[in-house]
């Protein structure tokens, strides 16, 4: 099933796609869950309650997806855990060397658009950067996993455009306030749950594309520490909670490596495939001079 | 006025200091904020609301604070944003250059105790150190502001334990993990309004006790990023929305710069006292095995 989370009338709205129509889950009958986290603690029986309304969803319920609003596929988790250095040709071109356990950073909900929103540069940085990653969201609360019952703790993946603003990356031996400008994490566009994907979400061609031309191209085989294995380590020290995300790193091609050096501009469009997850665009706006003014 | 989130017939709840009671506001009468995100979005009439119920509170709802339940004074901020190398002195015996930039990190709330909690250390590390600070909690959203208004957004300030896991901490490039683990993140015992305070919280005394022996002791004059300061920067690049929580740095004399090293571990007490704003104690307690076991 994928799922997605749209503005319906204003407000946001749980939307479930049915081949290449997007039903609004909101107008396609009573009983249904009201939002993302709904669907995950509602188990087997939402995903049965929404199978059934997508067989029989009236007309209004269904929209054209190129005509939807997506919001962040996970509005507001409760933790985006970030991960960085998490594929070796990206570590190598970044001038680290592979740390043997996980970088893990935090990414904050203010940060996060959906599907098609702009991906804004901040008018006081021109290093607005690209980084193609997969997300894994939690669907089982969790300590200590072990790591091969760490798989079961997912409820589904999505695509994630990592946007980072790199001077502010770099300005303090911290990363946070780089990967935290508003609107520079992109979302989605859907939740695809774990049952359509190979365990892990192993084996997918992650591709991201610049203006048409691609800039990153990995397998997720190549990541140094697959999704259990960081559902595992990371659950040793942070309980992991339904709705939490895991942003399991980008792998070589980043603009800030390549001679030149390659920043996203108005107007540019990126794009993120993953193989079997979905493709997530987004237009490259600037900040609005009325933000800057406060 | 000083707000607490405490239990109160196994939920949480709010309560307010009158003098040295404690009186439990879901008690004290309707039409009174049911939390400290409702109390700050209130405003001036919340204030005034509850000001009059402290003044007719009835016995049922007056509570001797050391009976109280604490849970974290704001038990899920949208982001708890932390921050390092803010005093000098603490940067030299880190080793770390001081940054012209504040030094970010997150904490996500699954890491956060109440005053008299716990404070846990892992079944991972012997290396769990203590970091005695003040948090500002925002009271306004903001972005882009200027810091001569910095200080209209803050609601009030805390005190808060960073307690730190330093062998995770230096795992890897970022500290998130080492900062993250459950339950060693105390914040409390009250959320005292601005008001109250001089300024910024500026030259207040900052003491952490082990066992009774002072650790730390430091003016939060000498942080290098002074509030204001800190929600103007950070403001530049992340909206600060109501109940973000800035933790505002440690001084010199963390147990783990110290030779021979000091750790914290069970049947320790930790407290860490700033004038004006309150005493948050907690023991410290050994993970429990059934944690590890799930």
């Amino acid at each position: 099933m994928r799922l997605a989370t749209i503005l319906s009338g204003g407000k946001p709205a749980l939307a479930a796609y049915r081949g290449a129509d997007l039903i609004d889950l909101a107008k396609a009958g009573p009983g249904l869950p009201g939002d993302i986290l709904a669907f995950i603690a509602g188990g087997d029986a939402a995903r049965a309650t929404i199978a059934k309304a997508l067989d029989v969803a009236p007309p209004s319920a269904v929209l054209d997806p190129e005509r939807a609003t997506f919001l962040p596929v996970v509005p507001r988790p409760g933790k985006i855990i970030c991960v960085g250095l998490n594929y070796a040709d990206h570590s190598a071109e970044s001038g680290f060397k592979q740390p043997d356990y996980p970088t893990l950073f935090g990414r904050f909900a203010t940060s996060l658009i959906g599907h098609k929103a702009p991906l804004i540069r901040p008018n006081l940085s021109d290093q607005l950067d690209y980084e193609g990653e997969i997300a894994a969201v939690i669907g089982r609360r969790g300590k200590h996993v072990p790591k091969a019952k760490a798989l079961d703790h997912v409820a589904g993946y999505a695509v994630f455009n990592e946007g980072s603003v790199r001077d502010y990356q770099f300005k303090a031996p911290q990363w946070t306030v780089g990967k935290n400008f508003d609107g520079t994490g992109a979302f989605g566009p859907a939740l695809v749950t774990a049952d359509e994907l190979p365990p892990g979400a192993r084996g997918l061609r992650l591709t991201t594309r610049l203006n048409g031309e691609t800039v990153q191209s990995a397998s997720t085989d190549d990541m140094v520490f697959d999704v259990a294995s960081l559902i595992s380590i990371i659950s040793e020290a942070i309980t992991l909670e339904p709705g939490d995300v895991i942003v399991t790193g980008t792998p070589a091609g980043v603009g800030v490596a390549r001679k030149p050096q390659l920043f996203m501009k108005p107007g540019d469009v990126c794009e993120v495939e993953v193989e079997g997850i979905g493709l997530l665009v987004n237009p490259i706006a600037q900040e609005a001079a009325e933000r800057a003014a406060a």
